[in-house]
């Protein structure tokens, strides 16, 4: 390392390309971006994907609240800029594992359209796949699995998706997932047969 | 999905375990932390490290300035509690990527102790590599492969690491490699061959 000049040669000389990555994996890159309301079902059918994707010996990854709130994102509240930060964040970490040549889900109710559209333009065309789980509030608030509805309706939390802060349904979403009348094995069975058709499972 | 308790034990029975992720990839996830001064040769030997790594079918990436100095942290300056926070948030991120079984290299000067330390806290036991990439200021200065040490000295650039800001150097660091003396295909066989012999390369 006497020659700087030479060694910044071997620098680019050495770095592997994301074409490269998902060459070794048998597989594209890609972010299949769940969104919908809190109980709709998001988390539920993202992990079944990511089951089937693992089982099927693809390298698949889960962005959710378990992973990203406790952690890259715990500086970070619920407040419509925290949640723009929020959503910013974990698209710029799916860009990085879709980079890797990882089929990344992601389960995160993202209520803002304009957000969700940012993380598309930062991702390579046919990298962002918007999955829209559609689920009436009726039956969410039915679900309730963490009693946050109820909460919700009693005052005690404020600005919930879907009672006192908005959700802005995707109009262009490559999947709508109809979570009011199908099981998540169904809709995950749907979104596997999306990918398969649209070529994501050959590097 | 009537039944949101069946679908919540459905959800975890579904879900897949980082031993999972490592078997598939069939080696174990980790984080190779360069760290060093600017112009110490970190994203050299971290690039050569990976292009290895690729080579010999191990499934790995890169954190570096170019991919998230202009992405996830492209909000954040160089003040004191700016760097503090850059080095948490590439923690984090390197986290996921180990969790998701990948051998994930990093290369950012990370000039505070005290930062580098939580990164390792976050991990499980030997998932942190600490590699000081260790040149004198001397080497560095002389090598300046961006002018940077010129500005440095000439006052254009303030705080800069090793000029009018602080290098904390790593005192447990699992590999310190002799930049001064050694070239960076060198370097990067040495932490090939420590990942080797501490059995990272099997799941």
């Amino acid at each position: 390392m006497t020659e700087q000049k030479a060694t910044n040669v071997t620098w680019h000389e050495h770095s592997v390309s994301s074409d490269d990555r998902c060459q070794l994996k048998g597989h594209k890159g890609a972010v299949l971006w769940f969104t919908g309301l809190s109980g709709s079902g998001k988390s539920t059918v993202a992990n079944v994907v990511d089951h089937l994707l693992h089982q099927a010996g693809k390298h698949s990854f889960v962005l959710d609240g378990d992973n990203i709130r406790m952690g890259l994102n715990k500086n970070l509240g619920f407040s419509p800029e925290d949640r723009t930060e929020n959503i910013r964040r974990i698209g710029e970490v799916a860009k990085l594992f879709a980079s890797a040549g990882t089929i990344t889900t992601t389960a995160f109710i993202s209520p803002y359209r304009e957000d969700r559209d940012k993380v598309r333009e930062i991702l390579d065309d046919g990298q962002f796949i918007e999955i829209f789980v559609k689920a009436s509030l009726e039956t969410c608030e039915a679900r309730d699995p963490k009693g946050l509805y109820k909460k919700a309706r009693a005052g005690e939390i404020k600005g919930f998706t879907g009672i006192d802060a908005p959700y802005e349904e995707p109009e262009n979403a490559e999947l709508i997932l109809d979570s009011d009348s199908k099981d998540a094995e169904t809709l995950a069975a749907e979104v596997m047969e999306f990918l398969e058709s649209n070529g994501y499972f050959s590097a």
